[in-house]
């Protein structure tokens, strides 16, 4: 009890092959429960769902397993702690799905799991159900086979990430001694290509804004009182223009400096994934590329913060002329953030800056939208490198260790309130199509994931320290 | 015949009192017919008003008189040429209005005509039933006190004004004989008190210009793409504010070199029409007051040609947070000419500087939605001057000579193509609510009108020579 040896982790991988057929039923079995969070019709289908998981759960002899209430949907708890004096690897993962309808260009019923070509079709098959499914067969895989597992293990499967997570965080500071672990593996994104595995150690975080100008009282007649108003309009270019300097670095006095600057060591593992500007260019459409020219395309998208202008507005954008001075325009601005840049005190920093630049003929008014912390997990950590090890023996191939450009705040948030390294170890593939008609999921990759999931427990197992 | 006195001009005047009431009533029943001239449901509506237009205009025994077709609304003409040797006026009036609906916050219904307080409240009331038919009522009081007017009158009205006048510039040039005349009238503008009445001399023209900027193909999610796009929204607000200078000019190279420069006389004259800030701030809302800072408020209001954002969009403006580099972002520019800056011109300016300011990473389009010609009439010339005598010796105020700030293209056209002066005589008053609900109309001035137009008549027949 307790203990396992390369012999058990190879038992745990022939047990988890032999019975793949049935782990691959049972996948679909969940992808046939429409749990979308966001849909208040579907709330019983996310009770279902989150109830179909406990029972799983229970049928593997898990000492605890419990549907846990939240003021929104369950979480479902469940933990098997055999491995005492061992890590214990929080696997944090989310059964709820975004909405999916035939009518939206779906090929097959979005959920009546489809097999073709070695894929999987259905709603949430690649995000998150087949991704988190592969932790419950890692696990299971080692109980049946052996009776034990090498490390102690907690799920913490959430029933609202679809929804921004409203309640996982305040879940995670009530029940902090239930959750407790020595670190927490998410599979919740994606790879390249199956023959190149990749662990994301870092997230960008953000500030989202929204700015509001108001002019005249109502809109103005251009010809009547046209000469002699500050445009609101003309008064929000003249700011948003003020907040990139010429070599399209951001110009808010203080932005940057908290911004941790890339190692060299860094800058060379993220070479490996660059993009040259043909491809960003065939990706994106754009006609050319652009950006802050002391980095690489790919530093760019990853490891550097942004601001941008993601919705701009005011006056008459319907056909045809209207001669008004507009009463009002606005613009949300967000900004991506990098470690260790504070999402409130960017804030700040914005509103200073905008503030400075309101002209006098105007009001200006700023208001936060959200923020998310960014998060960056050092590579060479031992449960990193474990996790290398782990692609190596399991998947077959190192992985490269890369930045995420997007925000996934809970990540951040499991990091802060745990104080606990985060591994995310997606088993999807890039274009598998989430949040899109016929999403998709490699079964390949599910079962090569398992096998990978099963070798790092083992790898876990045998660190002399996690962190 | 051909001739007239003081005495048949006083006779005139006296008959216009005496049958005011009975004006009045022929006004209302114009008022009744919905000539909506943008709504095809209102097309028959519309020829039943050309129609009672044109047998009132035979009543008044005119020699000729006509509903003439084009290839939208018709076109009303009658005159009286029983002035030989003498000048012949021609009076331009619309007869059609826009819409109104008692439910868009009308008291009383909109084509009833409703008198309260010595107002009648009624759609097209002031815009422009109730001021084209003071000339009707003038050239009447003349025709039927004495037989003769004292100078010659055609009348050209059209029922397309508020949908842009598509016609009327094309009739005019295939009926240059029938309509040629020595000037024209228009009274389809307001003053600011009946205290103070006003002539216009100039009206500013337009170019009216749209700009479209596309970047990536599509929306892209600002995490995974964000940071080596150049933003087509920035890239718009970047262009966008270097159309201005710090000064608050203009900042499209050529674009004020056309301009004809106030002299000291007009500078006076317009001085007597200028707005305090307080005023300015008060009438708008505007929290301060902007602009050419060499020119005072009703200068840059109706003197100086601008540049207004009339409309701008881009990417997200629906509630809460969305995180992409939008695809696309664009915007609605027009420029309020004055004399002699030509549109044309001016359009190939924008374009030019617009083309210039366009950065490699997206494509810029500029394309023109509209122009109109500026016009200005020197008042000293002898027809405007005979118009201040007409009000002081009809209405009992010597008027303003005033700048409009608004467009009227077919001024300008009828200006151009008949090379005719246009004296803009308008009756009524600034806050009569045109083109909103309870439009209204001051019966005061409808009566002082008809004894101005009438004053007019003859001081025109005295002139040695027209312009």
């Amino acid at each position: 009890m307790g203990t396992t040896t390369g012999t058990a982790t190879e038992t745990a991988r022939a047990h988890s092959r032999k019975h793949v057929e049935r782990f691959k039923h049972e996948l679909f079995e969940m992808l046939r429960i429409p749990s979308l969070s966001g849909d208040p019709a579907h709330k019983g289908d996310v009770k279902r769902m989150a109830e179909w998981l406990a029972d799983h759960l229970r049928g593997l002899n898990l000492q605890k397993v419990a549907v846990m209430p939240t003021p929104g949907h369950p979480v479902v708890y469940g933990e098997w702690m055999g491995a005492p004096g061992k890590p214990t690897v929080l696997v944090y993962g989310h059964y709820d799905v975004v909405p999916a309808a035939k009518e939206d260009g779906w090929d097959t019923p979005p959920f009546e799991p489809t097999v073709k070509d070695g894929k999987v079709y259905a709603r949430g098959s690649t995000d998150d159900k087949g991704q988190l499914f592969i932790h419950v067969k890692a696990l299971e895989s080692y109980l049946e086979s052996s009776g034990s597992a090498p490390v102690n293990v907690k799920f913490l499967l959430e029933g609202e990430e679809e929804i921004s997570s409203p309640n996982l965080a305040p879940f995670i500071r009530e029940h902090l001694d239930l959750v407790k672990a020595d670190l927490c593996v998410v599979s919740d994104s994606a790879m390249g290509s199956i023959d190149q595995p990749a662990v994301l150690h870092s997230l960008r975080g953000m500030t989202y804004i929204e700015i509001e100008i108001q002019g005249p009282s109502s809109d103005l007649h251009s010809g009547l009182w046209g000469g002699a108003a500050h445009n609101p309009a003309l008064a929000l270019v003249e700011i948003l223009s003020k907040l990139y300097n010429p070599d399209n670095t951001v110009a808010v006095p203080g932005f940057y400096d908290d911004v941790v600057e890339l190692t060299a060591e860094e800058r060379k593992m993220i070479a490996k994934t660059d993009l040259s500007e043909a491809a960003y260019k065939k990706a994106t459409g754009v006609p050319g590329v652009w950006g802050d020219k002391r980095f690489t395309i790919r530093e760019r998208l990853s490891a550097r913060p942004t601001l941008e202008i993601n919705g701009i507005w005011g006056g008459w954008a319907g056909p045809g002329p209207k001669t008004i001075v507009p009463s009002k325009a606005g613009a949300k601005v967000s900004c991506r953030l990098v470690s260790n840049q504070d999402p409130h005190k960017i804030y700040e920093l914005l509103e200073s800056r905008i503030a400075a630049l309101a002209p006098p003929g105007v009001k200006v008014n700023v208001k936060l939208v959200n923020v998310g912390q960014p998060a960056l997990f050092p590579f060479d950590s031992p449960v990193m490198q474990a996790a290398a090890r782990a692609y190596e023996k399991g998947w077959g191939k190192m992985p490269l260790f890369t930045r995420g450009g997007g925000s996934i705040p809970i990540v951040a948030d499991i990091a802060d309130i745990m104080d606990i390294p985060v591994v995310m170890m997606g088993y999807g593939l890039e274009d598998d199509g989430l949040h899109s008609p016929n999403e998709h999921y490699s079964l390949e990759m599910f079962q090569r994931g398992i096998e990978t999931a099963i070798v790092y427990l083992d790898e876990l197992a045998q660190l002399k320290q996690v962190s």
